[in-house]
């Protein structure tokens, strides 16, 4: 109905974004699901945004698209449809296992199985939770260089400067999404990624410390110190091999104990001060609010940024679902239990009769092969034999960590409107043989 | 009916420990009361030990008592009965106001009023909730010594020392027992003693640094470091003077984030060294199990010791069964919130509709005097306008700290058979009008 002139014209007007549609039905799967020469086209400024559309493609939710909804115009009609180089710029990306379990594909965010997760204490490189919030960039290790800004001057880091001029020390730490065990949020009443249980996982990085290598080079400031840790490190490898493209190839500043979304992958800048970083994840995302609170009502610069993570622990074995045959009325179940901030876990309570009585859990924790220092950067893995009864069983796990700190026992009092921090207790649900 | 001769032998022949009564009654009231030239005896080789009896008092406890019961052989014949000179240990300890919610006399234990904890942010010194486990030493300031054990050398530092060769610096940290809301553990089901909410308080406290102070004469030790942090101070006073006996004069270790029975009163010794403290309060006291954990299977030596404190928060107006009259149906509420291990509190909300709307308290922290490194050693005041409706009213209070921990919903996950960590949502009960 419209031409491409005519949407050019109104989209000068109030400076929109513009939305047509071939047949004019509004199909979301159609929509995110463009390629190049596909029927749906974004205009603004007169030209097509599918590109930038698609690099941005975190945009691509039903709210977005409802808000999108309001500034449709019509119809392009079929002499005006032209097929578009997308150059999708995901066409890119690594490979990965089919094994993971995709919550977006396009930026790749993705899972591991949880039956493999605790298989091992050291999660492997390929089996590592993907949080993408763009293309994964591709970067040239010869030239690329790390700027340290310290106020007054800067440094130029290459890689070679990193891996030659720094003592190599390795650390062992657990990376979590912010996000992790969402869906438990999302079936109260989130929407966002619905992440599983397993936006988590265990790697030993090796690289520079931050503390003694950099910033001996600056005046010591005492306010500093507790931002930049002994054991904050620039990693250029993850398990012994140079960083997955997935996991921020060439570089990556590994920030034990904090949130994932800290240890910024593909690293170029760093900057000394002690200021908060003005950057949209820092300022406009990765924070929490009351239950009560919703996006209306959301100040987010009031609101502090997520950092250090609390306490958490999950089932692994057995899987929901699972039909149970205990062996002299015991089940094994295991899992893992984390903490942030360096905080050691002390305990895990298991329970398999609503919380009436727990068993404690047998714990695996600490790398020998890793430089930490005295905190306690990685997670523990646990096992416990339970006592269960025939029927069906919903089976619990709770940690406590080093500061005594506990889980909630459920997912209401900590409900938040982004779905962050889901530290609930874990209940799996079975039937007993 | 025996003479003292008789429970002599009595006494050598197995090594127990004797209880005789004058009247044959067992009264536990009159029993803790014994004052000198008393009714009650306890023999031990031949002799009385009521003088030690006093002096470890904490040992006066239904459960001792029963225990001793098995023991009793009869009761005295009038004629042995002569008055003992029983030499109150106690009766140096120092004055206190009366206004004191006093749990245990002897050795006192006391914690101040509600209505009067959060009316300041420094809690004043006469104010400030006193645990003692003996009668308060009487320890004369010059020629105390704090005996610096360096493994290799030792230090000797008198008051003087610690006043003129370090710069002082002055740490605000809110001291917190680890019984602090037993209370309600013991409505639930634990004996020990009762504290209410008060058994905490923030103080302004002066004194040298052990890390840039003594510890610079040591080989410098990665795996101390943690436990030594920079702003553990030697403390000589308490909100600008001396500090108070019952408090720890004439100094005292401060701390900050560490449960109370860390903060050392009457300092005498400091071992540098990688071992835990073998001393009975750091092995065989101040640990949590979990709530299926029984006295016969708890094990101490698995345990972790108590150390940082978990997320905390508590009402302190309006007080419980308190009869309001809401202005516009609004009441307000305050109290106050704190976490170990230098987190800060990010938010309380509070709620008088069980839980199902929250309002976000306005906070207040930080003290401008202090010179604390970024840490947040000190509590946040809070105080929250919330609707209710008229009637019998629930309110309720819970934390989120720097790390995103959050407070259990009830006693029942966290409950442990000394009744230690009570941080579950605090909870008062009012009718309004």
């Amino acid at each position: 109905i419209f031409s491409s002139e005519e949407i050019s014209k109104h989209n000068s007007k109030d400076n929109g974004i513009w939305v047509s549609y071939k047949d004019g039905v509004y199909d979301i799967t159609d929509f995110v699901d463009l390629h190049p020469g596909g029927e749906k086209i974004m205009l603004a400024s007169g030209g097509p945004i599918d590109a930038f559309w698609n690099m941005y493609a975190v945009h691509k939710t039903d709210e977005v698209l409802e808000i999108l909804e309001q500034y449709k115009i019509g119809s392009l009609s079929p002499e005006d449809q032209k097929p578009i180089d997308l150059n999708d710029p995901f066409s890119k990306d690594p490979f990965r296992l089919p094994v993971f379990r995709i919550n977006s594909k396009k930026p790749f965010n993705a899972e591991p199985p949880i039956e493999l997760l605790t298989d091992s204490y050291i999660t492997p490189n390929e089996l590592f939770y993907v949080r993408n919030h763009l293309p994964v960039p591709e970067i040239d290790p010869d030239s690329h260089r790390i700027s340290v800004d310290l106020g007054d001057s800067s440094i130029q880091l290459s890689l070679e400067d990193l891996k030659t001029k720094f003592k190599p020390v390795t650390i062992t730490t657990t990376i979590q999404c912010a996000g992790n065990r969402r869906q438990e949020m999302s079936d109260f009443k989130t929407k966002g990624l619905s992440w599983g249980p397993c936006a988590i996982g265990t790697a030993r990085w090796t690289g520079a410390r931050m503390l003694p290598g950099v910033l001996l080079h600056v005046t010591y400031n005492h306010d500093i110190i507790p931002l930049l840790d002994g054991d904050v490190i620039i990693a250029y490898k993850m398990n012994g091999v140079d960083i997955p493209r997935d996991h921020g190839y060439p570089v990556r500043a590994i920030v034990p104990g904090y949130v994932g979304a800290r240890n910024v992958k593909w690293l170029r800048q760093i900057t000394v001060g002690s200021d908060e970083s003005t950057s949209h994840w820092q300022m406009n995302d990765y924070k929490a609010f009351s239950p009560s609170t919703t996006f209306e009502t959301a100040n987010y610069k009031k609101a502090p940024s997520i950092q250090e993570m609390p306490v958490i622990s999950a089932i692994s074995v057995p899987k929901p679902g699972s039909i149970i045959d205990p062996e002299d009325g015991m089940v094994e179940v295991k899992g893992y239990a984390w903490s942030g901030g360096g905080r050691d876990i002390m305990r895990v309570d298991v329970s398999a009769d609503g919380g009436n009585t727990w068993q404690e859990a047998s714990l695996t924790k600490d790398d020998p092969d890793a430089d930490d220092s005295a905190h306690c950067w990685a997670w523990t893995l646990w096992t416990a034999e339970v006592p269960v009864a025939a029927g069906k069983v919903e089976i619990i796990c709770k940690a406590i960590d080093s500061a005594n700190n506990c889980q909630p026992e459920w997912i209401g009092p900590i409900w938040n409107l982004r779905g962050f921090l889901t530290n609930a207790w874990h209940r799996v649900n079975v039937t007993v043989e």
